[in-house]
């Protein structure tokens, strides 16, 4: 554990959402800055000399700045070790662990941005991800497998990314909710760093509105 | 340093090249692997069962699997601390290190695929990368303060992947080399590792088509 504090760059309805959940699992303090995409917050200079991309999640801590959700993830799964949250660098799960960590942002994304969108099919070597189909039959195989977390019986960062995700895209209609899913993502959102995210960020935005 | 080998699944002419060069700047033993794409070894039953998405590149060691690039990197990197070529879990430069390793694949491949593709921009809420004009300049920005390397005076994992990508799409024409961009990529491609994967992967090539 460390004194520094972290400072959690975020703005509802993004793709924080994900890392203020993983903050509620590992317990530790945070100073939020909220920022309102409705008002482009994020493309204002104070925040695009934190992230040029004008992105969330994004965290400041001990003079660096992380960017992109899994690494943001990553980071702060290794920062705090006594959590339990993040396989250790010599842990036989370590691999795997990152294998889907950057699955996630590097083939699922894409695959399911490009999907949605309904763009034509890449040529399968200039596609970084297969195709949708491959994505979706390997997310599907990894399900069945988590057996009843992403990397086994415990619990871990990967679950914050997976869990949430697959929440998302089954909701959007752009991943199939079956059954192994379902229970899948209900693992993960029935936990109470899940639901107090949502119960906070759903406080936020009745309050943005009421304000507006 | 451990005496489990490493096997490493590759082929000539794909996004594995970067992995074979970081071996050779980690300067470990490793068992090769090859196929060929163009007789679409990748999609063969004995290779999906290693990758399902049927991609290189991907490692095999101590019975896990990992695959995308990215997570190969990051794995080989912090496997192998003596080469002190991957910034240690409590070095300052960490988070910065995970930040550009993440954003290879989830940002800049998508961008610079959709670009190549000449396909339309998507909204930038939905865009996993903002847009192509803001990866640019965002990686250039990078190229200017990364000096000498990426991550500042030492060479890293970052370089490898970074000096690799720079190397093919600048000559696909897909980024434009400017004269920092010319010169950070140089002091990468000018090393013996890169030199060595390059002429190897050559050779490999030579052999291959004399056989056909």
């Amino acid at each position: 554990m460390t004194d520094d504090r972290i400072t959690f760059h975020y703005a509802p309805q993004t793709r924080a959402f994900g890392t203020r959940v993983l903050l509620e699992e590992l317990g530790v303090p945070y100073d939020l800055h909220v920022m309102d995409t409705r008002a482009g917050d994020q493309l204002k200079p104070d925040y695009l000399a934190v992230n040029p991309m004008g992105k969330v999640p994004a965290i400041s801590h001990r003079g660096s700045v992380v960017t992109e959700q899994a690494a943001v993830a990553l980071y702060l799964g290794d920062l705090f070790p006594e959590t339990g949250l993040a396989p250790a660098l010599d842990d036989p799960r370590r691999g795997s662990y990152l294998r889907w960590m950057v699955f996630y942002g590097s083939s699922f994304e894409p695959a399911l941005v490009d999907h949605a969108m309904k763009r034509p099919p890449l040529p399968r070597s200039t596609a970084p991800y297969a195709d949708y189909e491959t994505v979706v039959a390997t997310v599907n195989e990894q399900v069945r497998r988590a057996a009843p977390f992403w990397l086994g019986e415990r619990f871990t960062v990967a679950d914050v990314l997976w869990g949430s995700a697959l929440f998302w895209v089954t909701n959007f209609g752009i991943f199939e909710k079956t059954p192994e899913v379902a229970a899948y993502i209900e693992r993960v959102i029935s936990r109470p760093a899940f639901r107090k995210a949502q119960a906070d960020e759903a406080a936020l935005i009745a309050a943005r509105d009421a304000a507006a």
